[in-house]
């Protein structure tokens, strides 16, 4: 409960929260056509199980079975003002990178770098240099430029057919779901929460009801859209319901969401990225300006978690003409529920 | 979503939250054996519907009837470190009273008072001085000094064929829920958050499990005991699985606990002295500690507190020989839900 860390500051009195949306926008390509190619052993992904930013890049890895091409550095759920760090790695030092806090491959790139050290990064492992933390695309590059190292039986997660759908639903979600949550929680006047929870929750609504008609958000498979709504939804009873106030209903409340979400959960390759654990510690322990006391909640219960969801009888293929990832690694397991 | 006002202290960095149980304890008693005999229209019972111990006082002023006898001062929900106030009273001032602040009452009499300011409390209207403070005592003599008084009908909220068993249950939801979400909600550690948070939901089951096979608490008719274990539940959804993280489960997930609230609310006497915005914004806006932003959620829904609740099933007999009271006067009347 203690730290003579500075606190970061989320929340700005009379404000709206806004995000600060100029990240590095540098790309791995597979053509080559930047100074990063595309290419196995060469970089580093640097995520946190806690961030939802991050846990898109942890499941679309592990979807299309990228794992051996792209080695994975860990931070551990808190930090300071400062910067993710590595302290769940043997005297808190990252064996790759060699580096304790994600600061310091940033700085290695600009010395003057000013904006957010955010996860998830991508790292140049042969020069120690951050190349990307555009969340966004990093996870699109993903599936468009690195195929050459796709596990066989990888899914399409951006499928051409449904390419305007996605746009519009993965636009939607971004901005009244992944960020709503935020702009409710970090709401620096009432007027600017009730707005953003009203968006929020008609937005919810609008995915109720489709997802009770629908198996998946787009077409009839699992896609990215569903990677960007799942990262959210996870973390809503444990953490935004309570901590960012988004309490009109729970998560279990709104039943077709419910069953979207456990449905997903227990899908290889979304899951087992998820560590409810350190979700709850990192947002109850570093939004101190929200959460002064740093207390974590114990609750809510998990065990229902790995209930039947029934969502098969909806139809659907979940992998394509593609095939569930094997498990993962021993390194890379997060602890079990219930 | 500001203020000049020194904010109150609620949680101490490194302690378990400890209630000043040190109240004024004068009685009023019907024989005179203090200087403050019961007395029609002598008294004046100032409570805040936001708060869960002068609402206790509320309801039992409702179920016996009291309204003509004993007058009612209502504050607002919200205070500063100092005292309650009469802010919704034209003028800011209490029209029987005279005064902007309830702290006005309790130097009137003690001079050097430095305890906490507190509701429920009944203020001599002959001398503009507090009596008592002493929450427990004053429902509790209610009932048994203040009979000449009760409206024909009035239940017996303390049957003498159940003393001890009342005492026991009234002792056990006091010390492990009533008082408890406050020991959660105000934790200064962690291990003193958990501690509480595992009493309050072991004594919860404990509850569920009575009330899935009797409609009350004890005996077959509403007591003091179900009064008391009301008002905190029904602050459950709305200020304690959140604020308070007070959050295994919601209220409505425990089925008999909610089906029984939902009963007491429903019936005359209970949920018309509950007003849930006051409730939330008392607790959110006036403990700064655990809320800086002081913002006040919109949910959770409230429509269905106004389901039916089917208790009537488990048989019981609500106001025992007695009726149940006639609807509140007009001028103490709550906002409608739904």
């Amino acid at each position: 409960m203690h730290t003579d860390e500075p606190a970061a500051t989320y929340v700005v009195d009379g404000q709206e929260f806004s995000r600060d949306m100029r990240y590095i926008a540098t790309r791995i390509t597979a053509d080559g056509s930047t100074s990063y190619p595309v290419e196995a052993g060469r970089y580093r992904l640097v995520a946190a199980r806690a961030c939802p930013w991050a846990n898109r890049a942890l499941i679309v890895r592990r979807l299309l079975g990228l794992e051996d091409a792209l080695s994975l550095g860990l931070c551990g759920p808190t930090h300071d003002a400062r910067s993710w760090t590595f302290d769940l790695d043997p005297g808190g030092v990252d064996p790759v990178l060699g580096i304790e806090r994600l600061q310091d491959a940033y700085f290695a790139r600009f010395p003057e770098y000013d904006r957010g050290i955010t996860v998830p990064a991508i790292v140049d492992t042969t020069t120690g240099q951050v190349v990307t933390n555009d969340f966004p695309t990093i996870t699109l590059d993903f599936s468009r430029e690195w195929t050459a190292h796709h596990r066989d039986g990888a899914p399409d997660l951006l499928p051409a057919a449904h390419a305007d759908e996605l746009e519009e639903v993965m636009d939607l979600v971004f901005r009244d779901v992944n960020n709503g949550v935020y702009r409710s929680g970090f709401a620096g006047t009432q007027q600017a929460y009730e707005k953003a929870y009203d968006r929020l929750f008609a937005r919810l609504d609008w995915l109720e009801d489709r997802l009770a008609q629908q198996r998946y958000l787009v077409g009839d498979t699992i896609t990215e859209a569903d990677v960007r709504l799942f990262t959210t939804l996870v973390r809503f009873a444990p953490v935004y319901h309570g901590h960012f106030k988004c309490n009109r209903s729970k998560l279990t409340e709104m039943p077709a969401l419910w069953a979207y979400t456990r449905d997903l959960f227990q899908t290889p390759g979304f899951g087992d990225t998820v560590d409810f654990g350190q979700i709850k510690d990192h947002y109850y322990i570093v939004h101190t300006d929200i959460n002064p006391t740093r207390i974590v909640p114990t609750g809510p219960e998990l065990a229902s978690w790995l209930s039947p969801h029934h969502r098969e009888q909806l139809g659907g293929r979940p992998f394509g003409d593609g095939t569930p990832p094997p498990p993962p690694r021993a390194t890379e397991r997060v602890p079990a529920i219930g």
